[in-house]
């Protein structure tokens, strides 16, 4: 129907996560429609990006400088470290904006059908940044699922000889969730963590 | 968060349709990510299609040639030509693969709410089209909207002194749709229309 450019460019953006073909041919449509203030700036963006774009050499989160902008704000807390799976959550975390501390990135999660290893993972850096000292404690904030809790084992357990303390996220109850809806994984550990009120 | 170029680019993806902010940075993890395999070849396809963009002479389909690829193609029916608001609408068409004529786009449908005027749309061009003779049938595939039917009105009367066929897409039922779901509107077209059995 289209030429074959656009129809190569529909099918890229359609394979972009969160998008489909239906968003893609949208999206297309708009960059054709709106050129020169969508879609040149557009390109110019991804010029900039990928030229800049870099991987900070500290805790793995990608910026357009080294060290990233977390790891260069003298206000946040050098000793509290924060273990993450991949920089999306390192996004989530900050968009909260309730964490005053400092990232690791790991990079992926360990996984023995993705034939992920540990060595595939950012943990010994993770390990040397601790050796280097001035870390007290270590907050591991892997996804509540099995490969990454297996993760945040494997983590503590490399961990264990040093003397820096290591705390995990609470599981329970969401924040507006109803028990009705809750899986009974999240019950249970909600239920075996209880508070006194 | 991230840097201020990475801000830049979702926010530019999270502006094109068919995208939000969430589905935009998930969007631009994956091409930070992927960035020799995603975001330079979507580089090189923006920038192929930008380089080469133009619109039909003839039809005003967007394409990387002109005449398009339909208004080319020696197979298709020059003596029908099907007018619709939007080069989406002509995708859209061309999709289902049923219709073997050639196009032509208005770029837009009549508004005095946002105004626009029949000068503003490619009403003219599509006399001349007429004019200069070879086009058997007009069929007025415009949105069954208000604005879409006043506009597919308006062509009409333009057209109403020249000796060409004009005829509309059917309103009625849509195949699959039930009774109970449809609004007035389509039913009574639905009822106005009906067929002998």
């Amino acid at each position: 129907m289209a030429s074959p450019e656009i129809d190569q460019l529909t099918q890229m953006l359609a394979k972009l996560p969160g998008l489909g073909p239906r968003s893609a041919r949208r999206a297309v449509l708009h960059l054709l429609k709106k050129r020169e203030t969508v879609l040149v700036p557009l390109m110019a963006a991804l010029a900039n990006v990928n030229e800049r774009l870099t991987t900070c050499s500290t805790c793995g989160n990608v910026d357009t400088r080294d060290p990233c902008g977390v790891c260069r704000d003298d206000r946040r807390d050098r000793s509290l470290v924060c273990v993450v799976e991949e920089v999306a959550d390192l996004w989530a975390l900050e968009r909260s904006g309730l964490f005053r501390g400092v990232y690791h990135v790991l990079g992926g999660r360990l996984s023995a059908l993705d034939g992920v290893r540990p060595e595939d993972l950012g943990i010994e850096t993770l390990a040397s940044r601790v050796a280097q000292g001035g870390i007290s404690e270590i907050i591991l904030a892997m996804n509540a699922t099995l490969e990454g809790q297996t993760t945040a084992h494997y983590v503590a357990d490399r961990l264990a000889t040093t003397s820096v303390k290591i705390t995990q996220l609470a599981h329970g109850v969401p924040v507006g969730g109803e028990l009705d809806y809750l899986d009974d994984g999240t019950l249970a550990q909600a239920l075996k963590a209880r508070l006194p009120v």
